[in-house]
Parts: structure tokens; sequence; C-alpha cells
């Protein structure tokens, strides 16, 4: 087994989120699930852009924000997504590529438009979350390339691709890459709704050792063991998983591997402005520290210090010099 | 002469600006105009993309950025300028709108696409701008609605649009329509570079009585009357026109109108995050007590307390209750 060049490599969608202030009203006046995510289509997702207020365009997509994170910690990464040969498709390019990542799949023409994401935030930080999925849906399992791959210590995946078949098929594909050149292989749900239309698979890959590290918060870990006892949960999955992390929000996050059991409280912030991404960048403190062969306890603290940078903005892609924040934590 | 149903109508380039971060090395390699406005070409604008780091999008343009302000504080307005028919023209068209300002001018189809502005943030929070104009130098003499700049207040102009020959073209069309109709007009020549290439246009007007509200910096006063001194010019200016508006920066700003002279402090700020803005919205906080008819002090205090709150983020939109930040600082 050769050294990897890349510390992880991810698949995901690749989203432009569209963030705007409002008011705590017209989150139940438009319908919308507050606090979680909806897949809108291209109607409504024009209807709904009518009636946000003024916002902000910033690259997002779960597992492209955990790279970000990853990398502008010190981590070589890829990433592997469907953008259109549009402007929004060149912003999410130029924004990937500009922290380092490597990003090289080509851009789709035609329609649909790249993917983005309408987020409403009210008055106390919560995210709510509208995603036109447009070209993210359609990445071609030819895109991958599996060299990359296997030459990434860690496969990441998001559950939000599972919905279509193409990038789904790419995601089977990259985890035979990954086992057979001896990676691991990390994955998150990302919903308890996308939980719930693929348990079965989910629970199959679980099953069979491809998860080496899992990474849900403990709704998620609810719907993927229909069990609402929490430590009855934790106990199903770790059992078959070599690593296990759950966040709890406020609450902090736990971690089991290996018999040994982890936790930290949620890093303290001065002001909640946006929790876009809180979830994407705990992986992306805890992966890091995996990685580097960090002790439990400390990839725990790496991914709340994360967390805390990116709710203490606007978006889900780090603002500050990522990993001076996190050094200066640490202590 | 009828009552206007606008507070202010604005003319200006219609523009998404594109913010990231940068060392204050990067300033020097790239051979930019630290803290001012370069125009660039398309080519320069994907060179100088490649070499920016992760970004925000986030609708600029001066003019819509203070109007931007002068609806958030409560004031009636509208917008003129121009934007392509693409992404970043609906971005910017839906950012206006949402805002409650009244925008209708059409799309332009076909090349070259929406102007947008390079920014470059030093970690002081200084901003250096690279504007590719794109659409914006576009907009047609025909595109002016001269109802509705006679149904206005106040006419406001930036002075970055009189480059182009079109849109030069429709400013003369809106200044003789908002005299013809008895309305003051406001400008500011938003540059000292547009100074040098427009001194005699914009003296020549001033000579002639169009500009009853003259905004400009204090370099722009320089360029303005080829006087040094800061007092010679404020002397030479303030004689030609009815109110005059001077920024100095971290040093406030001065007022004078009618014999009666105003000055004030900046409003301190915990950080200068971005000074992205800090200009159109003192104008903004400034205009806005001047149309609900405001002494002279206490608008230079709003247009204070309105740079305040710009600078204390990225972009230059307001991000809170803009009405609220002022009427708890205006105690």
């Amino acid at each position: 087994m050769t050294q990897p060049s890349l510390d992880v490599v991810a698949i995901g969608n690749a989203i432009i989120d569209v963030i705007a202030n409002c008011p705590e009203t017209l989150i139940d006046e438009l319908g919308l699930s507050r606090g979680g995510m909806m897949l809108i289509d291209a109607e409504q997702a024009t209807s709904l852009y009518a009636a946000m207020g003024p916002a902000r365009e910033i690259s997002g997509g779960s597992a492209a924000n955990t790279l970000a994170g990853l990398a502008a910690l010190g981590a070589k990464c890829g990433f592997v997504g469907q953008v259109a040969q549009d402007q929004l498709g060149e912003v999410f390019t130029h924004d990937i590529q500009a922290a380092g990542i490597r990003f090289d799949v080509p851009a789709r023409p035609g329609n649909p438009p790249t993917a983005r994401c309408l987020i409403f935030v009210t008055p106390d930080g919560q995210r709510t979350m509208n995603t036109f999925l447009g070209a993210s849906h359609f990445l071609p399992p030819e895109a991958l390339d599996e060299g990359v791959i296997a030459d990434a210590a860690v496969l990441y995946l998001e559950g939000y691709l599972w919905d279509p078949e193409e990038p789904r098929a790419a995601m089977r594909k990259a985890i035979a890459a990954a086992r057979a050149a001896g990676r691991k292989i990390a994955f998150t749900p990302s919903e308890s709704f996308v939980i719930d239309r693929h348990r079965d698979d989910f629970l199959s890959l679980i099953a069979e050792g491809q998860i080496d590290v899992l990474f849900c918060n403990e709704h998620e870990m609810a719907a993927l063991t229909q069990l609402d006892d929490f430590e009855a949960g934790l106990a199903l999955l770790s059992a078959q998983v070599p690593v296990l992390v759950v966040t709890k929000g406020a609450e902090g996050a736990v971690a089991l591997s290996g018999g040994e059991r982890a936790q930290v409280g949620a890093e303290p912030v001065a002001r909640v402005v946006d929790t876009t991404g809180a979830g994407d960048l705990f992986a992306a403190g805890f992966l890091y520290g995996h990685v580097r062969g960090k002790n439990l306890t400390d990839c725990l603290r790496m991914g709340a210090i994360c967390a805390s940078e990116i709710i203490s903005h606007y978006g889900a892609r780090p603002e500050c010099d990522l990993a001076a924040y996190v050094a200066q934590r640490m202590g």
C-alpha cells in the first residue's frame, strides 16, 4: 500500500448558498421546515427567492464545506461534484480551488443550472435551508477518477447525494476504489429525511463494514437506528463502526472508538449569527485530528472549535485563519 | 409642483461585489491600487479572480448601496442602472427589489455580463476595488423614465457612471428632467481618477447650479478644486453648492450650508472589518436626514452612524435593522 498524497477526498453536492436574514414569522408564512433542509424544484426556487430579503452568496455544499475546513487547517484535499457551465458554477469552482482543494470535474453544459440553497436565517441564528439541486444531481459515475480516490487517506461521502441515481453509482464506485486501495471511508447521512428514504442502504453499508468513521447528529442517529434512546443508539452503531461521532447541537458531541468514549461541550461564542455549516465544520475539525493521529478527545475539541468559528458569521466556509483559531483555543 | 411619491431616485452602476480577504503583501504582488478603485477589462477580471482567495458575493454599486441604506432607513427609492440577462444580473435585481427599491430597467441580453467588482480586503479592513463594468456601462438614455425622475424629491448621481457615453447622456437627461420638475440633485464624483477625467464637466455642473448637495471625500475635493488646502477647498465649493458634505475617513466629516458649518467625528466601531461602502452609506444617512428636514449636525451624525454599520461587516449593503441602529445611536 503506497502512501496517499491526499488526506481527504470528498464526493458531495456543489451548491451556492443564498443567505438572507428573515423574521421568525416568515418561516411559518412560507411554510418552511424550520431548522431543516427541504428540496425544492426550479419553480419553487423562483417563488421562494422572490419572497426572500436581500441576500449574500457564499459557496456551500455539505461535504465541500467540510473540505474547506480541512484545507484551512492544512489538510490536502480533493472534491468531486457537479456544477453547470454558468456564473454560479464559476463562483463555486473558484472558491473551492482558491481554498487549495483539487477540483477538476468539468462543468456541465446546458440546463439545469448550478445548485443553490436558499437559506433563511432567523434572529436566533437558526438556518432553514431550501435546496434546488440543479446540476449537482447529474454527477456521472464516469466523472469519478478512481486513481484520486485511491490516492486519499480518507474518502468522505455525504448522504444528501444518495438520492439521485448517477451520483449514488459514483459513490458506490468510490467506495469500492477506496476499499481496494485500503483507504478509510467516512460518511454522514446528512439529514433525517434522507435517512428515511435510504435507511436500508445506509444500514447495509454500516453492517458490511464499509464505514470507518460515521458522523451524525442525535436526530439522525435516532432515524438511522429507529431507537429513541440516545445510549441505545450509540451502543448499536458503535458496535458496527470503528469511529462513531454524534453531535448534539449546543450540548456538544460524543465519540466512541474501540471501547473508548469521549465527549465535549459546545465551544462558547459571543453571538450565534448563522448556524449554517456547523455540522460540516465539526466534521472538518474531527477528521483533521483523526488523520493527524490525535486522541478522541482532541478530535472532538477540534470539531467543536471549528463549528464555533462557522456559526459566528454568515456562510459555511471559514472566514478567519482557521488553523490559528484552532491552535489558539486548543492551548 | 406636485408632491413627489419617491424620496430619492438614483442612477448608478449595477454591480455585484466579489469580496475576499487578502494578505497585505498580495496587493503589491498584484500591482493593485491600495484603497482605490481600478477599472479592469474582462481578461484582467479573469486573471485577478484566479489570484483571489475564496470570496463572498454581495450586491454593490455606489449609488445602489446608498439607496439600500436610504430604503432601510424608511425612504422610498428608485434605481436606474443596467444589468445583463445572467445569474449575477438576477442576483442584483433580486437584492435591490427585495430592499423595497423600485427597479425596472430590463436586463440586457448577450455580452458583456453583469458588472462585478473584485474587492481585496486587507487585515486592516481597507478595501481595494477592481471593477469590470460589463453591462453596467450600456445603460441607454431610453431606459430613463423622466416621469420617475420628476416624481422623486432628490435625484442622486454617481460620478463613476460619467465615463461611458450612453449613461452620461442618460444622466444629463435626468438632470434636465429633475430641474424641470423643480427637484433637487445630489452628486458624488465617486473617485479622484474619475475627477481627473471629467473635471471640466463636474465643475461646469457645479458652476451652473445643477448640484444642490455635493458629497466628496477630502481627496476628491482636492482633485476637484485643485487646491491642496482643505479650508480653501471648502470655501471654493461651498460658495457654489447649497449643501457641501466632505468626509475625512476616520476623522469624521464636515458639512456647510447657507453659511452654517457643522462637523462630526467618526462613529466608533468595535472592529473595522471591511470599509467597502463607507462613503455610500455616509451619503445614505446624510440624505435621509436631509429629505426628512433634519438640521446639518443631525444629518452628519446619521451619515457617520450608517457608515459605522457598514464597516463592521463584509459588503456594502446594511445587514441589521438600520433604522433601529440609527435611532438607538442618535439617542
